[in-house]
């Protein structure tokens, strides 16, 4: 059996104009990198005028260590939809570099269900990390040089948030003193890095609308508080518009294709705890321009992916989905329903039977926002009929379609019953819309998220939490979405507690505001935003081969 | 009159494909970067053995705050080479991001002659130096890494001399600790961070002759020591394979091209103290394969930037030059002959004349490696025929003819006289010899350089010093050639001392092995290795204008 990397380079890509071309852009409305990748101009996004597509957004059961296949169903149903007289376009988030050096490298779907190219999407891709690294930074060197040239502004060093960032996995970065060696080094100051993906500018790129906008979300960033308190932002320290020269390249959304020729935005990669975890809200409104359907996906499982995409960005682009897969495994639902990972090879209907109660409480949860869900059943040939059945069973007494999808093995023709349920339920179209209203106190939308998508028991908030969400309010930030940073793995926030759990405890430990992306965190659980490499880096195995060919990055 | 960046943003830019046509290279050859910017591939490297053309440099006398114009020199000459029917191809360094944000970013060459685009080239370009920051920060992840998991090699964490790197001016991280905050986060120890272009991966790639040469060079980086003082290179740890697939992009020159659609390579960019300073051997090799002339520079003056570009990368890479042009302009020889930068608008012969000291003594150093020799005088508005003459004189006493080159002011046209100079002289050929051979001890290349070249009456080694270089040359080191880091205002270590000082002592303070780029740098007075930002760096007025251009970036 081939490997997804064997695949991915056996792919007859097509040269990246003509998949411009299938969207309908000339030429002179991408920036070419390489043959196989290319950005769409700021010129060209401008004059995007055409109908708007269709929304599909994919999303998931929650993650387990059996894996789901969320990218992989939104490949290949983007590639059904082409193959059955849609024009269909995919977007997706980019992928951290640093990561990548630790354990081995993520592809962007897998089997016959991948985008290409593969390496270099794995590697410096078009720079838009770099960039937003050097922003990031930038910003952190502006701050300590207005500091070490008089501090006209009244910086209290003690209370600097902004850190600095790298795209590695580097945990000796994670807490720092900066600034030793003398006077002519500045101040010292304990301070840190974190991944370069968790920072607030890959947050801001991914929701911004245009350079003018990105601008305007950069300069309202807030580094630190005077000794009294105030906010200092990036425009206090003028460095909003250098961030925006640095960045203006970035913006611009990534066109690659699927295996099957089909376009691919590829573009943003926030973290999906402590940010929204979608693609750029550019991409999505430029694919919706360009194509009757964008199939799109949210990070980790749909209680936080799902909810982020819809509370946040669907509302701060303005955005209306048509309808949501829900992608399942059978081994996935065996394991939320107890089986443990080496005995997944049995089959157990009963298991799975169990397991669709995280199943169900997503659909549940995805209905609450007015939208209709079809569940994509992604196939593993170890799935037996006793067990496919038992999902089924489980899915119609929720009225609710459960879809064999066989995309892995047999690329856009095995997910072309997915793709025609879907076409349908979009055609049939929903009422969508978010949980929350934006004039909601910003507390209360905190325990909307947590009672009615998490189905918590109670919320409890650290000291001085909710005086500050309420400061805020006062302020004037409180008409802005939250983002709750929690574990994947659980509705609650103990990674143990597969299933449908309720009643639990969310302890709200510590909030932030991020006056530039347009949104609250609030952190539940230990979050880690620097990560390390493990014992033995898959860096150590990563080399060229004989034919200059990457190894070991798969 | 026009700006430089108004001339950039006029010029009539052919697409980048037609510029490889003009080397003989097909669209399968190169990676496009966007239209104006490509990539030559290593394929289409690896397959070019036609004859090589002439290797011209362009180098200058001591830099003054009045400016002498090596760059625009270069590209007036490369430009003026092609209308007088020579194939040639200009090669020159990238420039560094970092700076741009502290003082106006640099163009490249001035007035009608420049390369273009200006602004991609000081901003991300096709993204070299960041795939350098990300290899040079994995070695540093991977040396903390391999500690905190057990430290098999016994690496001493008081002797680690690798630090991290950043393309940006933030001079609080040049003295820094890591590794804070308990267990998790590894060791604590104190370290820091140099710009990018400081780093030893920088003169590696520069140097290096293809992928396998890189991966060797990389491997042999030394980046600790043990207990027992062995070195530990970048290969112990196994970094070296994915430190090449992280730079296997960037070691691809990168072609663009002059206002007048001449083909430049524009590619690496080392320090020109604490490394050679010269643009990539990779991409003077291909330019040499591709062009009857390959016109480039080295940094500072004569005495650091031919020095170092003849008695190292020249050595290093097989490479023999056919001539040399040194650059002065009337105003700067005043400033060596005494004048103050205030009074320079004033006729002044005798101090043009006085100034030619430092001049000739740059001539007598180049002619030492057996090279033909023309002086170029890049023309100001303000000088006058009396200067002209002074120099002229001075120049006709020295055997060597100085020529006006108006290439600022009429593009290649304007550097025609000192074209058809330079094909007389390379085609009569010289005699070039490295200045010293390669089995002389470590310490006899320093005091060679140090009195041959900067007429030093003697060279005092700090403790130690000699025991250290002395144990290279018995390891197996003492064939490598060495790399003197010192000020470039002056012959000796005093910036203050212009024109042709002589008897003076050059202290050695610290010598450094770089076994992976392949020479032994002396450090002879202050070095700094990360900028700092100015009071009002140039960051704060950069911007977008209102058609989305680039503002204050140059």
């Amino acid at each position: 059996m081939q490997t997804d990397i064997q695949i991915a380079r056996a792919a007859a890509k097509r040269p990246i104009a003509d998949i411009a071309a299938r969207l309908g852009l000339t030429p002179d409305q991408i920036l070419p990198y390489g043959h196989d990748k290319a950005k769409i101009t700021h010129d060209a996004l401008a004059g995007l005028d055409g109908p708007q597509g269709r929304l599909i957004l994919v999303t998931a059961i929650n993650p387990t260590p059996a894996g789901e296949g969320k990218t992989t169903t939104t490949v290949g149903l983007g590639d059904a939809l082409n193959r059955i007289g849609r024009r269909a376009t995919i977007c997706i988030r980019e992928a951290s570099l640093g990561p990548n050096f630790g354990m081995k490298g993520g592809a962007a779907g897998g089997g016959r269900a991948q985008i290409v190219p593969m390496e270099e999407m794995n590697l410096h891709f078009t720079g838009d990390f770099h960039a937003i690294t050097s922003a990031h930074n930038l910003l952190a060197a502006m701050i300590d040089n207005h500091i070490h040239w008089g501090n006209a502004l009244e910086i209290d060093t003690r209370r600097i948030t902004w850190r600095r960032v790298m795209d590695m996995n580097d945990r000796a970065l994670r807490d720092t003193v900066v600034g030793l060696g003398g006077p002519a080094n500045g101040f010292s100051r304990q301070t840190g890095f974190d991944i370069t993906v968790a920072s607030e500018v890959m947050a801001i790129l991914c929701l911004a609308r245009d350079l003018a906008d990105l601008q305007d979300r950069l300069g309202r960033i807030i580094v630190a508080e005077t000794r009294d308190r105030r906010p200092v932002t990036a425009r206090d320290l003028q460095a909003d518009g250098a961030m925006t020269v640095l960045l203006k390249d970035a913006l611009q959304p990534n066109l690659v294709q699927t295996l099957e020729n089909n376009p691919a935005l590829v573009h943003g990669g926030p973290f999906a705890n402590i940010a929204h975890g979608c693609n750029s809200l550019i991409a999505t409104h430029a694919a919706l321009r360009l194509s009757d359907y964008v199939v799109t996906e949210a990070g980790f499982g749909a209680d936080l992916g799902a909810e982020k995409f819809l509370n946040i960005k669907c509302r701060l682009g303005g955005l209306t989905p048509s309808a949501v897969v829900l992608v399942a495994t059978i081994r996935a639902l065996k394991m939320n329903g107890g089986v443990a990972k080496a005995d997944l090879g049995t089959e157990d209907p009963a298991a799975v039977a169990a397991g669709c109660a995280n199943l169900g409480r997503h659909i549940e949860n995805l209905r609450a926002f007015g939208l209709p869900v079809v569940v994509a059943v992604n196939h593993f040939a170890g799935d037996t009929d006793a067990e496919i059945a038992a999902l089924r069973d489980y899915c119609a007494g929720k009225g609710v379609q459960a879809i064999l999808a066989r995309h892995w093995a047999q690329g856009g023709e095995g997910a072309e019953d997915l793709a025609r349920a879907v076409v349908d339920l979009a055609e049939a179209g929903g009422q969508f819309a978010p949980l929350y209203p934006d004039d909601m106190p910003l507390w209360d939308k905190i325990q909307t998220i947590c009672t009615r998508i998490y189905r918590a028991g109670a919320v409890e908030a650290g000291p001085g939490i909710r005086d500050q969400l309420a400061a805020w309010d006062k302020a004037g930030h409180g008409r802005m979405p939250v983002c709750i940073a929690k574990t994947q793995y659980s509705f609650s926030t103990d990674p143990a507690l597969r299933g449908a759990p309720e009643g639990h405890v969310i302890p709200v430990r510590e909030v932030r505001l991020n006056a530039g992306a347009g949104f609250v965190v609030a952190i539940c659980g230990q979050i880690m935003t620097m990560p390390g490499l493990p014992r033995h880096p898959a860096a150590e195995t990563i080399r060229l081969d004989d034919e200059g060919r990457v190894e070991g990055l798969f």
